[in-house]
């Protein structure tokens, strides 16, 4: 127990607030195309959410929860790329200003994503972390309230909810796998979820090059990492939080790493085996289970969760529009 | 009611027969994301089928009712791609051997789905009915049992289980979008759901460049297309059968027509609104709602079938490898 801990009457109050704007996303059915994993293994497609990914769960509970002089001033936010787009929709929804800081690294596709909720895009720095201290700077200029992706109490009991819908979905779950960006996903889920079922064995997921919670969990504290070296740009910020690291080592059961080639390679197989295109985070977890990172045999119910799907698929549409031209001249 | 009409029980019978081999596909839940599509509208993932669409249904309930001499002696089929990788996939699942006709046209990927499943590929012709022909042939001199992916009891009532899934799915079901190509999968939807609930209003999509099923219920008798001018390479055979079209003419309500360019930017917005990646014809009853060639807003429980996934989606994965690249050099 850390006094980070957020009650399960919290989570359930979430998920009630929440309900009406984010979806009840699928469970992907059996039976399994190959033997390359568990035959019970069931994928939770979270990249079906609402702008493709967990993230609006935390944002609308967020927004939600403001008071009104706070809504009409708007909202700020810093993100590696699908937080933004989910504070840029839900802000949309609710009809609020929003400013979203992207790293200048971000994708074209990212910053469109954005810019289409009507949100104003600012592009600062190299990496997440960058990008966070000049809006969270700007946030406290102008009073407009920040909404951190990962380190708020609102945040992660909106991220929880995601637990507790799971354990809707799969009553007798008994192990679940997740990605680890800032962990304010896994740290809801676990909390949420062991509260319920201490059972479940719960296993997170990060990048080789970016191994911010295995390291802060080991190290018994934070530590900034040196070098981030990973194309899932949202699994790599420098470093987690202390709210974060210490839910996930009081509630999650071991932390395994994955390389850059197995999240492509299991983007791919996602695509051949379950038609869903994923970006890199979205795939780890299959990728911790294709290369035997971690091993689930015992398990009766596990669940991989398929958290975001933003992939790059810019180039799919010059693909068949350049053979829709073809068709016209042929 | 027309004499190539199944009973109820036959549907039934098929469902019961497919259960443990073909997957119960999700339903993307509301609230959707933009005001473009009725709110009330529901897509029914058959994308998400083993093998990415629809095909294994009426694959595996021929393959499940053949005798023991023809299952050992294997099957034969052509196809434009889908009903190929399906009796690929249905055969190898069985231990059967297969043969796949393919068009000359058909893409890298598709023949890599089929040989990845064991079956034998044989590239024949400009269309489909052109692989028909020359596998047919084939199939009566080595006495295979062939298996046509529209015109056959087995594999129409096999399709037809996608109507009572929907049912069971939606039980206030009243309206349903289905893309057309041979016309297996409408026909055998709209005979099982209209023995079920009559009122439940069928509107079928084709490209504008093959409407082979509009001509010929229009004419009254099955007509051959001069000419084929489409992406959408699995809604494009020259002719329907006189089997499809007396049900579509019976069953179903209306049909209307989407062009290639509609086709491809409502693959777009699948893309960006659910997550989807999904083949043109799986984006054509997309295409038919946002460019309002047909109009379902008198409808309360409004279904569009997204009938198949598998996009040509090789370039994704070198966008990312070349980026992985750059990050072990960088």
């Amino acid at each position: 127990m850390t006094s980070f801990s957020l009650s399960l009457e919290t989570y359930r109050a979430a998920q009630a607030r929440i309900r009406s704007y984010v979806r009840h996303t699928p469970i992907a059915p059996a039976p399994p195309l190959t033997d390359e994993l568990p035959a019970t293994l069931a994928l939770k497609l979270e990249n079906l959410q609402v702008t493709g990914s967990f993230k609006p769960r935390g944002v609308f509970n967020t927004l939600l929860s403001l008071d009104d002089a706070h809504k009409q001033r708007g909202v700020i936010t810093a993100s590696g790329g699908n937080h933004g787009v989910a504070v840029a929709y839900a802000a949309w929804r609710l009809g609020l200003p929003a400013i979203v800081y992207l790293p200048a690294t971000a994708s074209e596709d990212r910053v469109a994503r954005v810019t289409a909720w009507g949100a104003q895009v600012i592009q600062h720095g190299a990496a997440w972390d960058d990008a966070h201290a000049a809006a969270s700077a700007h946030a406290a200029r102008e009073d407009r309230y920040y909404i951190h992706p990962f380190d708020a109490d609102l945040t992660m009991a909106g991220q929880g909810t995601l637990g507790l819908e799971l354990l809707d979905d799969v009553p007798d779950l008994d192990c679940v796998l997740i990605a680890i960006g800032g962990g304010g996903l896994i740290a809801g889920m676990a909390n949420a979820i062991k509260q319920v079922k201490p059972g479940v064995r719960i296993i997170g997921v990060e990048p080789v090059g970016a191994p911010s919670m295995q390291a802060a969990v080991n190290a018994g504290h934070v530590v900034e990492l040196a070098k981030l070296r990973t194309i899932a740009d949202t699994l790599a910020p420098r470093a987690v939080s202390e709210r974060t690291r210490a839910l996930t080592a009081a509630y999650v059961d071991e932390i395994v790493l994955v390389e850059d080639a197995a999240m492509i390679d299991s983007m791919r197989w996602l695509w051949t085996h379950y038609n869903q295109l994923v970006e890199p985070s979205g795939a780890a977890v299959i990728a911790a289970l294709r290369t035997g990172a971690v091993d689930v045999s015992a398990c009766q119910h596990p669940v991989a969760l398929i958290c975001g799907g933003n992939a790059e698929a810019a180039s799919v549409w010059q693909v068949y529009a350049a053979r829709a031209e073809a068709k016209t001249r042929g």
